[in-house]
């Protein structure tokens, strides 16, 4: 197979971190990434070259590329952090040859290249052969939501607790964790924005959710949490919202932050439950636990969700698809709509 | 012997939890207790009933009177969570009676009778036969410091870094903690408010210590962070300045709170550090710790504690001993004295 010599791809801007933070809301790519053309990377032994399908745009993305994620940027290469597509050329490793005419879902870091672009780098041992009945929009976004889902959704199985609480929880990443608790007979109590996102996530399985808008949130979160006692709480806004949560849960509560949606100030508003409830608060990254959890439990959460996406109960809601040159024009605009995700087609 | 039927105490004004928090600065007594007669205590079968020859004031009993401990308050019970005495009757039990006519230190609690009175109620499992070596003064004082500072240096010590950073460094509690840090070859970083207290505490062992309120506070702080890279940091404050150190420090460091004398607003300044360094917040209480160490950990802290006394590597400096009926008038002013402790004496 004769590959091209250069590429297109959304490129990064800027190099490193953010001086100060922006908020978590993507008003625009155009001051963050450009369209533009470079050469078709080369894998090293261990990776393979992706001739890109369809990438995702995850809030992780978004908080990359504006220089707020545990990552530096690296001016001039592609962003964009999981994509789908056909492996067409590899490294010398044996596990990289093997994956050659392949489609796979694959997830790129710091060493890689990234999937906004016709052609990406991946790790051998970070892609997922797929299995025919994966649709491509499961398959772009299938390892970054859904193993958090399933990761987190470990933390609340192993602290024993059929409650917990959720924060963003119409994001699809709380849809699907929902739908896993809901078949496992947990209780998921998910806290919403708007009063439309209810019906939706009473019908996947939420036990409880309630909208932080309603002016009598305040008194519904302390009858909920009365009765259902959640230990877990899983956070990916901050904030005063946040922050409230916490405070109205009871004893030896963990808070779990995976996000920060909300740009505005983390207040933990009771010290003293710290010492006298014994409360914690704590963060969850993806890329931490995949290399602290071992490969077993990393194996058996990717067939999980292949599984998941095969039989339909989970599947994706897609906003748009995107064609790579019109990205940089659209992506903040469909992005802002909600429920649903967005991705780039190269 | 004979008892008498009623004795001298200082009761609690009002019933369980402060309905606002209320600083943790000690404004006057008189709010809070008042001097009053009432019947001597009979103990339970696993009880003593203690003869006080002296009650000390701990910041937890500021925070416990003020209702914002973790305890509530029962109206018309002595306060006083320790002191030294002999133990004049006894309950049933054989443990209890062993006690009988011995000098102890003890501990109260939710269901005995505050340390602030002629007599006192404490559990014989809360008592600690004193060898003649140790001073009233350091024994009224055995409990509450030494244990929760010896219990915190064992985290320190599990943690595995040399380095730690402690808040109200010249704390009692903080220095009994740096003189067992220093023999042990640990480094502790200190953080004070007043100049005057620098050398006290480089004198007793502290690897650096640094005054908040210094304009070059934070560069000084990131130097030393830099250089010592402590992960733990043990904390009685809270509020701007716990989040300011917290936030300066590095990957996988824990804040540990144990104390709150800064009623203002704590802050999480950088909420994506629990998610991309793993930084953690969690509290410390010893009456926690008691439940959950085991009896063997327990009896160990109990005999360091007295070993150190009595050979003098320990010493409670003291601000005055305030008779019991001087008590409401005087106390307030003498705990705003800095570097030392305030005794009752029935």
């Amino acid at each position: 197979m004769t590959l091209p010599v250069t590429m297109n791809a959304l490129l990064l801007k800027h190099d490193g971190y953010a001086e100060r933070p922006s908020g978590t809301v993507l008003e625009a790519l155009e001051p963050y990434v450009e369209a533009g053309t470079i050469d078709v990377p080369r894998p090293q032994a261990s990776q393979v070259l992706v001739k890109v399908r369809l990438a995702s745009i995850n809030p992780s993305d978004v908080m990359f590329i504006k220089g707020m994620y545990g990552q530096p940027r690296k001016q001039g290469q592609p962003a964009g952090f999981e994509g789908v597509g056909e492996v067409v050329a590899a490294g010398s490793d044996t596990e990289a040859q093997a994956l050659i005419g392949k489609r796979i879902a694959f997830a790129t870091g710091l060493s890689t290249w990234g999937s906004w672009a016709n052609y990406a780098v991946a790790e051998a041992g970070a892609c997922i052969p797929l299995l025919d009945t994966v649709r491509d929009e499961d398959a772009a976004a299938m390892i970054v939501n859904p193993l958090t889902a399933l990761a987190m959704f470990g933390i609340v199985r192993d602290e024993g607790e059929k409650a917990f609480v959720v924060t963003a929880g119409a994001s699809q990443l709380c849809k699907l964790m929902i739908g896993v608790a809901k078949e496992e007979g947990f209780r998921p109590i998910a806290i919403v924005r708007r009063d439309d996102q209810i019906p939706l996530l009473e019908g996947i399985g939420a036990a409880h959710v309630l909208n932080a808008e309603a002016p009598d949130f305040a008194a519904r979160l302390a009858a909920v949490l009365r009765e259902e006692k959640p230990r877990i709480f899983l956070d990916a806004v901050t904030g005063p919202l946040a922050g409230q949560i916490f405070a109205a849960m009871g004893k030896r509560s963990r808070w779990i932050i995976y996000g920060r949606m909300d740009g505005e100030t983390t207040i933990i508003p009771e010290p003293g439950q710290m010492i006298f409830m014994h409360k914690k608060i704590e963060g969850f990254w993806l890329t931490e636990w995949m290399r602290s959890a071992g490969p077993e439990r990393r194996m058996k959460a990717v067939i999980e969700a292949q599984k998941r996406f095969s039989d339909g109960r989970w599947s994706t809601d897609v906003t748009a698809v995107v064609p790579l040159e019109e990205a940089v024009e659209r992506v903040a605009d469909e992005l802002s709509k909600p429920n649903g995700k967005v991705f780039i087609a190269p």
